[in-house]
Formats: structure tokens, sequence, C-alpha cells
């Protein structure tokens, strides 16, 4: 087995503004498998508000026991993977182990874990925050053609927080709209905002409190009244150990790969979640179609996809799943199904 | 997809005692489909003291909607699968459909999984209990060839439960032995039994009181001293919902097809069972190498292994994975691995 890894510059087609603050460049890594005559590829997301380096995923990355890979014991060895400090360099290499295995044994991962790709839930398009409501509406008819879209909230302002959701309700009447605060809000401005959310008809609301913010979670379990939109926790989940504290908090829980470490840690949070009762999204980092491929995999057993990571980015090497009609279409490819684009 | 279903009568070699009962014949069904040029086996154990007959079963599976077994989905098809009346019925076609769908991919089923059929633990093989001291003794003797060895308890005479655990401790003193009360004790009894079981070195206890006694469990929580072997849930087990309410009593489960309704749901109360920190047994019926094959695909996955149900059978329709020298060998083929032996 040979491994190696390839620095990624992601070039944003515009400056994303979420409430931790813009950015127009992600710096992603690449893994690259190789054994025999088959090869496969991961991303590691390099997510600089979560503290993530490219310096530290390369170290990870650069130093696993190339003999603990094994593929045809795919479980074992994700389950020995020494990469407990950094959940993005274990999301490239299990990536990379999950396309290898698929193409070794010629099938899409979905297929593998048989999965209908029929199944997958709209995806949600994200609209980021704009200082100026002129540009905001104007961001908002441009996104129209994608029937679900994400409303970025927790700017700091519930008022004009307020605005945002009000507009994009009457600018496009017929959307299905989600809003996420990103945990901009206080336990007691979630307490006034959620229920102008049902008002507006958002579908779920995601993150109203600080990721940290468990009393804020509690505060509006108990004091929300009925007929709320489900709230999805984002930022509170990371791995499989962050689901349990949040059963009876939140409704749901959006999965991420790179925060939980990739496909294995990710599909044991959705049994776990549903055994739980939780509601389910696959979401995803600024990513490209590599990690979006890998994600979109476990599309048909959620209830939303928030997979919209690579339709940021201008110069994304590889294509494989992609959105038609606002729905994920999975690759009917081995492994991830992902494939080199031309220079 | 074509379905058929077979009547086995299973002879055992010799009468099985628990504290149930004893028996000499079991009536199971196996569930044979077609698809193409391949084909699929599932065995339903048909248990009498769970109130299930051959009937019950045969009617289940002669109605399944033929147009929903699907292996291409099929993590689909099993959830979709009308059969929560009958957990057996269940276990007769996920077994059929996941035999189906190694058979189509060409792959055994631990190989889909990524598991590493190296990593079995030790199979426990059973010894039923005797009225007579001096047949136990023989019995015992008789099955020394085993390294690891199950002692039914729960005679309803403490007492006597105690002088067979001493008798095979002394009689067997470098075997590895554990213990299974089969519910057969009040929690009083279980309080004063199980440090006795610590003394002879029992790596584990079995059911120590009744199946619905959670009270009893709770007791035994709060009073036994630290250092006792794990107790393990086994008639307190059923299926995926049976999980949940054992955590913070138990510290293992035992898992079985026949209750849980095949290897999906199985593989659900792994993943469960494990983000709660509980160990893992596979156990069995009384089963022919069918179902006993597909329970060992799961093995690798264990900390103990019960599956001596088809060495109990003296006219196993089929062979599959085998015990050598206590451990289980599981076959290289497709699906189940399982193959009809010759009339």
């Amino acid at each position: 087995m040979q491994l190696s890894i390839e620095q990624l510059k992601l070039e944003l087609e515009v400056p994303f503004k979420i409430s931790y603050g813009a950015t127009t460049v992600r710096e992603n890594i690449l893994v690259h498998l190789k054994e025999g005559k088959f090869s496969g590829v991961g991303e590691a997301a390099v997510v600089p508000y979560y503290n993530e380096t490219t310096a530290r995923v390369s170290h990870y990355l650069k130093h696993i026991p190339l003999e603990i890979l094994n593929t045809e014991f795919l479980e074992d060895t994700l389950r020995q993977l020494p990469l407990s400090e950094s959940s993005m360099a274990k999301q490239g290499i299990d990536l990379a182990l999950h396309d290898l295995w698929g193409k070794q044994l010629g099938q899409p991962l979905y297929r593998l874990w048989g999965l209908n790709p029929d199944n997958c839930p709209l995806v949600s398009f994200t609209i980021g925050m704009e200082e100026d409501v002129k540009t905001y509406r104007e961001k908002l008819h441009d996104s129209a053609q994608y029937p679900l879209l994400k409303l970025k909230l927790g700017s700091g302002d519930p008022d004009y927080d307020l605005k945002m959701v009000k507009m994009a309700r009457t600018e496009l009447g017929d959307h299905i709209l989600c809003v996420d605060a990103n945990g901009g809000w206080s336990a007691e401005e979630a307490l006034t905002m959620i229920p102008k959310m049902a008002d507006y008809e958002m579908i779920f609301v995601e993150q109203p409190v600080a990721k940290a913010d468990f009393d804020g979670w509690r505060t509006l379990r108990k004091s929300l009244p009925v007929g709320m939109p489900p709230l999805i926790a984002d930022e509170s989940v990371q791995g499989v150990e962050s689901v349990l504290p949040l059963v009876g908090l939140a409704d749901g829980i959006n999965i991420k790969l790179a925060k939980c470490g990739g496909l294995r840690p990710a599909r044991q949070m959705i049994t776990l979640a549903r055994a739980h009762g939780l509601q389910l999204m696959i979401g995803c980092m600024v990513e490209s179609s590599v990690a979006i491929s890998a994600a979109a995999q476990l599309a048909p057993l959620m209830d939303y996809a928030d997979l919209d990571g690579n339709l940021l980015i201008r110069n994304d090497p590889y294509s494989g799943a992609k959105m038609e009609n606002g729905r994920m279409i999975l690759p009917d490819a081995p492994g991830l199904g992902v494939k080199r684009r031309a220079e």
C-alpha cells in the first residue's frame, strides 16, 4: 500500500460569510492510496475555525503506519487508526480507504451498504449573510433555481436575522426554506426567534444556540411551545461520542465527515441517532467533489442533505455526485465514484 | 424473485435441558430465494418456548409481497419488511436476502462488512443440566475438547447449581468456564450466587434474573460488590428496542438472530450496544448451519460467541461455519457461505 498526499487550494466563487467570519480560499488535502492495480482517493477538509491546519493534517497523514492499512478488513483498519487527535486527517484516510475498498469490490459504496440512490432527500443550497439588503435580495433570486434554500442567520442582530427570513419568504414564496443560526443566538433570543421561524414556515432551525451551550438547549426544550420546527444540532455535534448528550435536547443532528472522522463513524452515528429517534442531516465543509461524493453516499439514509460545499468552488479538481433539480444524483461508479477532471 | 419455504425437522443428538424444559426435535423453516442465476437461503428458527409455531412462521413467509424483495437496495428492503409480528419469520427472510446479496456481489458477508475472520472469539460449548451427578461429571469430560464451556444453571435449586459449578471447576481446572442461569434466580439468590461464580472464576454470568425482572437487574447493579464477572443479558434482550433499557443494568447483551429478526437489526444492536459501552455476545437457537453461519459472520465483532446450536443436531442439512479448536472458522464463500450436504 502506497500513500501520498496532495495539497489543494480551493478557490471560492464568492467570499463565504457566516457568523464566524468570511473566507475566500480553502486549503484541503487529498489522500491518495495505491495497492496493486487499484487506487483510492480521500479528502481531509482543513477548517481554520476548527483550529485545524494543513501542516498538522499533513503531519498526521504522513505518519500513518502503512502496514495497518488493509482494505480487506476495512472495519478493523478503521477502528485501529491512530488519529483521534485530528478528525480531519482521519476523514482523509477513511475516505481513501473506502474508495479503494469499493473499487476493489467493483461497487459504489451505497451499493455495498444496500442503499437506494433514488432515496436521496432534497439538497439545501446555502445563502450566506449580507449586510446590504439589496445584495441579499439579488442573492435570493440568483438561488431561486434550488427548491430548498438554507438561510444563514446568527448575524448578531436578531432583528436583522428576522428581516432576512421575512424577505426570503416574501421573495421566494413557494420555496422550501430552512435557517441555520450557527449558534449565534442566546437561549433567550432563540426563544423569541424560533416561534417566528415557525410563522415563516422554516422547515428546521439549525444550531440555535452556541456549540457548548447545553443549558441553552435545555432551556429551549423546556420552554418552547409545541409545533415548532425541528431543532437540528450542528456545531454541538462532533463525533460518535457527541450524539448521546444531545438526545432529548435536539430533534436531529447534522453529521459532517470532517468532524466525525469519515464514513465509518458517520454510519455509527446514523444507527445511534435513529435508535434514539433523532432526525438526520448530512452536512459538509467547503470541500471538493471527493468529500462531497463521500458524504452523498449516505444521503439515502438522511432526512436532509446539505451538500453544496463543492458548488461554492471555482476549481473543483474532481467530478462525482452532482445536484440535479435540487436532488443529489449519486454516481454509478465503484467506491466514491469520483473522477479527476482534465486540468 | 421466487420464494419457497422448506420445513426442517432437526433431530437433537441428546435431549437438551434448560430451566424451561427438555426437547428432542426442532422444526425450523428454510427460506429459499431465487433471482436469475443466483439463489439465497435463510433459516427461521421456530422456538416453542417463545410461543412461535411453524404454521405462523410459514404463514408470514408465504405472504411477503415478492415485489418488495430487492437485494440491490437491501437496506430499504429490510427496513420495509412487514414482519414485526414474528422476529423468526423476519430472521428467515433477512438471512435469505443477505445470502442472495452476498452471492450476487461474489463476497462473503463478513468481507462486505470489512471484518477480519481471524478475529472471531472462542466459541462456548453448552453443557445442559443433569439431575444425576455422575452423568453430569461424564458430560463434563466428554466436552473437555472445547476450551470454553458454558454451564446451564437455574435448576431451581441454587445449592444444586453451585454444586455443578464446583464440580466443573474441579474436574476441568484449566478450562475457561461461564454460566447461564437462564433467568432462573431471584435477585436475592443472584446476590448470593454471583460472588460465588466469581470465586470459581466464571468469566461471565448470563441472565441471572428473569426476563422481565428489571427490578432484579437494578438490585444487582446496586448491591453487588466490585470485581464480579460481567452480567450478560439474554432473555431480557429481544430486538433493537430492547438494548437501551439494559444500559446501566447489564454489562453486555446476547444478540440472537431469531429474536431480533436477522442480520440487519443485529448489526444495529451492535453499534448501539458498543456506543453505550456494552459487551457483546452472539448467541443462537437450535439451528442448522444456515442460521449458525449467518450469526458467525458477526463473530469478529463479538466478545463472546455461543454458536453451538448446530453441533447439537444429528441431521444438519447444510455445512458452513465450523468450530476448530474451539474457535469459529468462517467459510471463504459468498453470502452466508453455506453448502447443502449430500442427502
